[in-house]
């Protein structure tokens, strides 16, 4: 599955990776081919995106797609394993698995956006499904899966009595997704924000809010301790 | 403009509001051909949708819709003005003027949270704009406007003291409108989570976190308080 396939001079000047290295001619693999797709099917929709269309950006043939994948269903496919096998790998991590569940909540969480972050229009489109069909309807599953497994650690948080109980559970883990599925609708890869810093606010904004409440603030923290002394 | 288009028996089952109360005669006025039409464009899309399927889901002729509106985009219009018209009320509220920045803050994030609880079909076509029309553009153009009001209430809190000031202030926006818009997703009026819940539960992951860090959990106050008075 590691042919090539040619992109003429005037193609999108994206740099491809990886090919055959054959003098005078820019290869496309798989993954290119992918990320081609990715882009044109969050661009203009999975059903108005032709074969047809994929080749004129790729600057090659039909059939030299059609050398890679059965179709643009397969493509689909390819894409969302990409998007949900990221998002599956966390839990089977072992920061996901050991420790208490506020640690394990933090991690899949930081997972997330690292996720996010690097396949970011592979996990657009994931986010976009409207579950149309079989194949949709399978990834959109596989999602609920990981919001529950995600849910399960908040519940387990909750019973341990770090995460407040004040908000129902599947309100919070819906405000969580909320704020990180937004990333996907404003977060540029390559710019100041990096992934690592980026991950690092969520996980600040959920677990300690955007009040000023932390030890290097006094007047909170005096504020608060004589509530605690006169309670 | 409060004329009535009738509406058959065998039309969508919805109550009308409103009405000129003829005998034999089910009426719709303008709000409800609007409730019909932003329902349309966010099941169909605003593009796909004729004026002769908004008729059929009227169970009216379209000259009864005309009869109201100038035409589809003058429904937009109308509709992004309810949406638009209700977030810009909430920065010219008491609430939103007077008292510290962070108080403004959370008054006005409770305001758009209960504006997306009143009128979520509405505030779904809002967010919903790629800005393909002079119209898009310029109500996307007032969305930033008051997404900009929001950061300046963000930028103040920090100055003041009272919003953390380790997570830029951008990042820090697009997180909380990120956790609020999100909820024109999965938001259901009507259910056992009260619009004023839903700020509620908003504003408090937004600003305290899911940590339990209150000052009724003993434990946490006291290792605060520790790290204080040793710090």
């Amino acid at each position: 599955m590691c042919s090539v396939v040619n992109q003429p001079a005037n193609a999108t000047g994206r740099a491809p990776r990886g090919g055959n290295g054959r003098a005078g001619r820019e290869p496309y693999d798989l993954d290119a081919v992918l990320d081609i797709a990715v882009r044109a099917f969050n661009e203009f929709g999975y059903e108005a995106t032709s074969m047809g269309v994929l080749a004129e950006r790729l600057g090659t043939s039909k059939s030299a797609i059609y050398y890679h994948v059965t179709g643009k269903e397969d493509l689909l496919r390819r894409a969302l394993e990409r998007a949900l096998g990221g998002l599956e790998g966390i839990l089977a991590e072992p920061g996901a698995v050991d420790g208490s569940p506020a640690e394990r909540l933090r991690f899949v969480l930081r997972g997330a956006v690292r996720v996010l972050a690097d396949d970011l229009p592979y996990v657009t489109l994931l986010l976009r499904l409207r579950g149309n069909t079989e194949l949709e309807r399978e990834a959109l599953a596989r999602r609920r899966a990981f919001d529950r497994a995600v849910a399960e650690l908040v519940d387990e948080a909750r019973v341990e009595g770090t995460l407040r109980a004040d908000i129902d559970a599947r309100t919070a883990v819906r405000l969580l997704f909320g704020m990180i599925n937004s990333i996907v609708e404003w977060y540029r890869p390559g710019g100041a924000l990096t992934p690592d810093q980026l991950a690092d606010d969520v996980i600040t904004v959920a677990f300690e809010g955007l009040r000023v409440h932390s030890a290097g603030d006094a007047a909170a923290a005096s504020s608060l301790a004589t509530r605690v002394s006169t309670s």
